[in-house]
């Protein structure tokens, strides 16, 4: 992305881009026909459960002011205007959780002030989000997204491991307060006496770990060893709702024996009745705030605007990896615009904005590519079987299935026609082929099984549209339609479920890795290097991982202090924003500049001379076929907040590019692991599992493979 | 183990060998100093947590008749006894699931009798104990257990997986009698009320699944990332133990807020008290008993001596499988005789018998390899240090290590000097000396690393000796001593120990493999393949696995069904001892020959013609070094009730024996996977993870290997 702040050009770019195709975002989708259906409960499931949380931890913060029906309605109300008017419609939006922190603080200082309390709280955070607003729509203007590479790796990892964090705080406070009475209930009740509440607690707990447990379990049923396909990959996409569901129904097991109230259930009111209609018509009472306080507002503002400016341009950059092949063009800016214009309506109507939310935007290109692969290859199969009835021989087949591949692109007038078409035929067909005779026989089955090649010859491509967007979140909006039966969702399932969202976004996360690296004895660090692993692991030295881990460790501690502080608290997205200069002018000081690249490269940095090969990349922008990402594409960590790691083969390490400006728009090489192999072996012999194992491993600085990078906020996302 | 059924003979045979090496084995225990506290904690916590499980088991189901210090009192006694005057020392003794079962049986029988009651059940088990012990010694006389081995797989796994089953009853039982009144209880107490109940209840549920799954993960501590090697191995060894104590430890956290009852404690009553030596002095009441009782008694003492005689004799048989390497002879016909006269022992004096339990006997032979290699090593180490010192060369160091470890073996005069010695050095370091110069140069550490190479030049054996038996049974007698400290254990905790005990029974369980098979897509099922197997997985087709198993499952629970009958249910022995003749005369008739003897190995079945070059066996008469299979041992199934399964490496199928006659005594090769990888490498690519798999596999009977034999049963138990 070129660095340009002329007012409203990046703007203007986008709008230009997404106009051109805005017409095949709706026919595409229509023309997926029923098939569309499949990623939209995906990721209406994925949406909605912490939607649903996020409601009930902001029910318990506010006392009530803000509930479940909110969160639904500013997540539907939001992604139904962004999938029709937005700029990439890949994005998925919804309430996260940086907003019901930032919340809990607003409510935390409004209630204590006389002036506000608790009746003006509503009000007053609307004037937050005019100022919010107000400053996305500067910074949209100003093309401020253009130096969002400016957050490397060691920003975005810490910020994802801090929430991550704060779920679990979530969870366990959420588990303490079951065998606590709640603030605003009866305490007189027959389910809040002693007996009953430790009942309650018990119980609570039984749930919330079940939920925990089994949801984990369900998220690897890909790899199970029992059950068909189709059945594992079900359990692995709806496994989670599934299991919600499941220990709902399980809570009522003991209902003849339990009073009404055990377990606790998510609360919310009635959104029908008269006095819901409050936060509604917030607007009238924003002229009731204080003068001093409306500016006052513009604190927190600028806090939720630096957080809202991040999250979702990662978020949107996590949707459009390179990985993905996407032929459209994104669209930073006009998403960023209309980010502040959305905060502005929530703001007056009294509801929380949503953002850009991670993991859901990338799960949702993911769900995509699958549909889209889906979609060719019965297509291809198709028009292959019938190649074959009519005995064309292999060249003839491959020129067939390449004219049907063709012909279902989507002819994208802006663009020059796509160099893009099958992948090679491999090898071993065309040797099985010339081997029955010569190259004008008949292809029959033996030679080109077409249900075996087919993966292979497919890339990973995305069906790019607006629909699937906007049924989940109309889906979104029917929930709170559903609220009577989403009202018997025992809490301590939502614990489990933020206990659970905090576990999973820990894989793929570097910091986290490295956290476990220091506990790993040195002798069984051969067990990490078995497995995929960072490029870091190899070639820096580990008192310099330990350093830079610790260092980032006590930044993180001291960021999660900061949110305990009551009412300063709020200020901590400036410890976030603050490890931007830090980065490029303090760290740099501390460590050695190749080994600062590896741990967290940076793209405004030179990389340091390299000793490997770079002949050995392969151009991704023929892109990975399918049967190489397919279950790639399955294990891809979509949660972290770093770049998707290929978990293509045991010994593959994890995808690198160069960082240079020179080599920018090439691709990531897939290293092959002949690089690693000796040295893999040596430290195996040292270390295997014998009495007395050897010391710490000593690196060999001198094979210095290139470094790991985010290809999100590598790439130029306006194409 | 020659079949012979003259009367004496056996026990003399046995008699004679042991007696032999009788000081030896008292003076090989004190030599190994205090080192032999290491497996003799192992094994008391292995022995003691199941007998207080067992104990709380009994005391439900006899109405508070037996208890825990009954069961602990058994064990120590027999194990006692048999530690100083009986056979194989290696051999553990304790209270066992059968023996609480028939005790259950028999108390429920006795209570409805006017003529016994509550107050006669331990008169007339005493009489029932005296048939038990009259059956025994004619067993021993005639020399049954020469025929131990018409039990093959097919019936051991069986009734080791019925074990389980009553294992997992047990638990399940248990937890949901926590949810109501106990029955010789006050109903009215607090702790009874519904709401505290439920919450009993819940408490319940949290502390047994914790109990479960992390004594569970514990038990895999030595393959663990993080952690350093001594404490991943004492996690490992005690971390069960370690864990009860831990729970125990939490469910004393909520003190202040429950009352005094919940969580339910382990209840045995004072035994200091008057009224608790009532069943000590039972012998005066046998009198008391009805003679139509006396006579009657002989049924149940049928079932329970058949048992006693399979159970102790197949722990004898896993405790001395061929791969301890061990030198003394076994004593099967004696010991045989010496539980007999326990048995009769026990019941005078009113407690419940005890025979050989499996796994602990198998875990108390691993434990002392681990010793005796620990032992062997530092002496060794010393050697070939100052063997280096002196400047010897190659040569010279191995003969003066040869030499040391000569002098470490005990003499045994009445065995020829054994030809085994340490192994041969690795080609590897002969082939360095001899680079580094001629083999007159004197050895460095460069050259030849001790701490590397001993574990690969020592073979595996084990410290037979008795003073670590004897030892734990009077840690276990201590327990008696130390009740009140146990009564604090929850129950709760109890149940989640018997569901760790059915689960970790199942791996190595070749039939519950087989169920698991079952249950395995087609396309998955290249995922067995690449972890280690039997042999049938490959050689048998599909169908007749699925036929062989189904009639195994059907088996298993007609006999399960059996249990639940009230009074018939105590002849289920019965139909475990028809499984012998079912084996032998019915199956053969179902199945091919060759099918049976991959499925089912017996040795008194003809195998069929092999295919495979014989001359591939390693002798395992010079024993695998402790290298290979020090992780090996490790790794030892040791509760499973077949033979050791070595998990060497993941691609080396289980070892194998050839079951005909000939090559009798012959050790088992370890296959190399030539044989195999072809047909994995085939199968992978069939069933490579892509869409659409092709269907089941077909095996290719051409490839025969060496069926899987139970060593155990094999081997000629007196050498």
């Amino acid at each position: 992305m070129e660095e340009t702040f002329v007012p409203f050009r990046g703007i203007k770019n986008d709008l230009q881009g997404r106009l051109k195709c805005y017409k095949q975002d709706w026919t595409g989708g229509f023309r997926a026909g029923i098939r569309i259906l499949a990623p939209t409960t995906y990721i209406f499931f994925a949406s909605a459960i912490p939607v649903i949380s996020f409601g009930e931890q902001l029910e318990r913060n506010t006392d009530g002011v803000l509930t479940a029906v909110q969160t639904l309605a500013s997540t539907a109300l939001c992604g139904i205007i962004h999938s029709i008017i937005g700029g990439q419609p890949l994005l998925i939006l919804g309430v996260a959780e940086p907003t019901v922190l930032m919340y809990t603080f607003m409510f935390n200082f409004a209630k204590d002030r006389a002036d506000l309390g608790r009746n003006l709280f509503l009000a007053w955070s609307g004037w937050v989000c005019v100022w919010t607003s107000f400053l996305l729509f500067l910074l949209a203007i100003l093309g401020a997204c253009s130096i969002i590479n400016r957050f490397t790796r060691l920003a975005g990892e810490l910020f994802g491991l801090l929430i991550a964090m704060l779920f679990m705080q979530q969870a366990i406070k959420g588990l303490v307060d079951e065998f606590r009475i709640p603030k605003r209930e009866n305490p007189k009740a027959l389910e809040f006496i002693p007996s009953w509440r430790f009942a309650n607690g018990m119980f609570a707990l039984v749930l919330s770990f079940g939920l925990l447990f089994t949801a984990l379990r369900s998220r690897k049923a890909r790899s199970w060893r029992y059950g068909t396909g189709w059945l594992r990959g079900l359990i692995a996409d709806y496994g989670v709702p599934l299991m919600v569901l499941v220990w709902t129904g399980v809570s009522y097991m003991p209902t003849s024996s339990v009073p009404k109230g055990i377990p606790r259930r998510l609360f919310s009111p009635n959104p029908w009745s008269p006095g819901a209609y409050e936060n509604w018509t917030v607007i009238k009472e924003m002229l009731n705030v204080p003068f001093l306080y409306i500016l006052g507002a513009f604190i927190p503002a600028t806090m939720i605007a630096v957080l809202y400016y991040f999250d979702h341009s990662v978020a949107s950059q996590l949707a459009q990896q390179k990985e993905f092949n996407l032929r459209k063009p994104a669209s930073f800016h006009y998403d960023l615009l209309l980010l502040g214009f959305l905060t502005l309506l929530c703001g007056l109507i009294g509801i929380p904005p949503s953002n850009g939310v991670i993991p859901q935007s990338p799960m949702h290109t993911k769900s995509l590519a699958t549909l889209k692969h889906q979609l060719l290859r019965s297509r291809l199969v198709a028009t292959a079987r019938q190649s074959m009835s009519q005995n064309s021989n292999l060249s003839q087949l491959y020129g067939n299935m390449q004219d049907a591949y063709r012909q279902m692109q989507t002819p994208l007038i802006y663009q020059e026609s796509s160099a893009r078409g099958l992948r090679e035929l491999k090898d071993s067909t065309v040797q099985l082929a010339s081997s029955m005779g010569n190259f004008d026989a008949p292809v029959d089955e033996t030679v080109f099984d077409i249900e075996k090649e087919i993966d292979d010859l497919l890339p990973v491509e995305v069906k790019e549209q607006r629909l699937s967007n906007l049924l989940q979140a109309m889906m979104v909006g029917g929930c709170v339609g559903a609220l009577p039966f989403l009202r018997k969702i025992p809490t301590s399932v939502l614990w489990g479920y933020f206990a659970f969202m905090a576990i999973e976004s820990l894989p793929g996360n570097q910091f986290w890795e490295r956290i476990l690296l220091l506990f790993t004895a040195p002798s069984r660090r051969f067990k990490v290097l078995e497995e995929q692993h960072a490029t870091f692991v190899e070639t820096v030295p580990f008192k310099t991982i330990t350093f830079f881990t610790l260092f980032q460790t006590i930044y993180l501690l001291v960021c999660f202090g900061i949110t305990w502080i009551p009412i300063a608290g709020v200020l901590f997205p400036l410890m976030i924003m603050l490890l931007v200069p830090v980065r490029q002018y303090f760290l740099p000081k501390l460590f050695k500049g190749a080994h600062l690249t590896d741990l967290d490269a940076a793209e405004y940095e030179e990389s340091p001379p390299l000793a490997y090969n770079l002949a050995a990349e392969i151009d991704i922008a023929k892109g990975c076929s399918f049967a190489e990402s397919g279950e790639v594409l399955d294990d891809i960590v979509t949660r972290s907040r770093g770049e998707i790691k290929h978990m293509n083969s045991p010994k593959v390490t994890s995808s690198s590019g160069t960082p240079t400006n020179d080599i920018r728009g090439k691709t990531s090489p897939w290293l092959s692991d002949k690089a690693y192999s000796p040295r893999l072996n040596e430290l195996r012999q040292e270390h295997s599992p014998r009495l007395g194992g050897r010391g710490p491993i000593s690196p060999r600085t001198g094979e210095v493979g290139p470094s790991k990078l985010r290809e999100g906020a590598r790439d130029s996302p306006s194409k």
